[in-house]
């Protein structure tokens, strides 16, 4: 495994095999994992299976968990070591940033709901961090977790709209033995805060199976399951179109059901793709 | 000379020699093929050289010469022809424009002056084209002439700030024999606005010789010199610092003077360096 900190090393790189990146912000866990397993079937024999680990501060809005978010070099480094990756990328902020950086990628439609919505301008710092990533690592593919879906939507967009020459590959959530979607977030959860969070998937599960039809059923059922964990406070449960993110009235093949809610002072994300 | 229209085209070219673009809005005339030489030079003797011909939508502000722009597919084909190019990308307004595009390159700081006050959305428009240009060309420099000097700038700017991969060299600008910058919309101006217009390089000389040091009288002199044209109407005359486009109170080494001034309908723009 060969470890780069800076964009020149980057650009030194031999590329003459399939590149696969997996972007991340490290706080390294089993889905990233399962992430790296797809990168290395994607690439195949010959593939180099890049990680990238980057806390992005443009992407935490004012008042968010940038400064708490965790930051484990050493166990980042041998997970990936483990994991057998090709190539991992761990440039600073000032790397990244300059101080008078004023060029930014927006997205302007599909970022106006759900997490957009409740985290102004961190779909801004998605983007131009990503469109960043794949100008200095020059992917062939890269791989997104369908957890966090409305990123995975956005950057799909980014790439059509600008032309990027690299295929998004969707990677499925993965979940805890309890059903709880994996997050480097988990660990802010104490131990209470952990066994109630195991609702979320409870409340998805429970609508998927209850095939009700309309988004105000559909929606009260998932508000009624949520509320049986006493410190669950809902930011949005909302049912949209996987393509547009927008709202819709009625369950189709395309619609996903989304949410977001606090438990003390963590947002926990999770979705299900409904119909 | 291989002509394409589509992206595929682009994507299934072969790349294993240096490549480079000169971006156009086509209705070429001697400045591009300026531009083509020095490309051809850069290149060096296995380079590759790359016109793109697209005009724009994005970066012409509401009301303004979007329908009016010159569109002379024939003559073009024809001068790329002669100038020796290899490669001319011609795509469609649909082709680089989903009907539902949402994803934007914008810059915020250097584009707050000038063309950028003068003309709102124009380097939003300038800078997305010019990203999907170079994703699905992916040249290894690009050429830009020195008359558009912000815009110059502000995509030395987006380079930077999103790592592009990708040499930027500026071109000086371009003049017919009696001084006036080369330009597409020079065909617009009747003969007397034509005449009139060479007033616009005699202003910037006569700043340039007169060796004032302060932006009142250098911005004096220049609205003076122009005044002597009675078709001129000035939309700007400023003295800017070349890296941050801000205006500037003294000539330095650094410094710019850049014009704006319609002759009729027709807005030209012009500039030199002082100092």
């Amino acid at each position: 495994m060969r470890i780069i900190t800076t964009v020149a090393e980057a650009r030194a790189l031999p590329h003459a095999r399939p590149r696969v990146l997996v972007p991340t912000m490290g706080a390294l866990h089993k889905a990233h994992g399962e992430l790296i397993r797809v990168a290395r079937e994607w690439g195949g024999a010959d593939g180099e299976v890049a990680v990238s680990i980057f806390v992005n501060p443009l992407q935490f809005e004012p008042g968010s968990d940038y400064e708490q978010y965790p930051r484990v070099e050493k166990t980042d480094g041998e997970f990936c070591q483990k994991a057998g990756i090709d190539l991992l990328f761990r440039p600073t902020p000032g790397e990244m940033y300059a101080s008078d950086r004023s060029v930014f990628v927006d997205e302007s439609s599909l970022s106006n709901t759900l997490e957009g919505k409740s985290r102004p301008g961190h779909f801004r710092g998605v983007c131009t961090v990503v469109a960043k990533l794949f100008n200095i690592l020059a992917p062939d593919a890269a791989l997104f977790g369908e957890k966090d879906f409305q990123q995975l939507t956005v950057v799909r967009r980014m790439v059509r709209d600008l032309n990027f020459n690299i295929e998004i590959v969707a990677v499925p959530t993965v979940r805890e033995e309890d059903g709880l979607a994996c997050s480097s977030r988990n660990q802010y959860l104490n131990s209470e805060e952990r066994k109630q969070a195991t609702v979320l998937h409870r409340a998805l599960l429970a609508v998927a199976n209850a095939g009700k039809k309309s988004a105000r059923d559909v929606i009260a059922l998932a508000r009624e399951v949520i509320g049986e964990a006493p410190l669950a406070v809902i930011d949005y449960v909302e049912l949209i179109d996987a393509e547009t993110l927008q709202p819709v009235e009625i369950v189709t093949p395309n619609s996903v059901l989304a949410l977001a809610v606090f438990f003390g002072k963590t947002r926990l994300i999770d979705n299900i793709r409904l119909g």
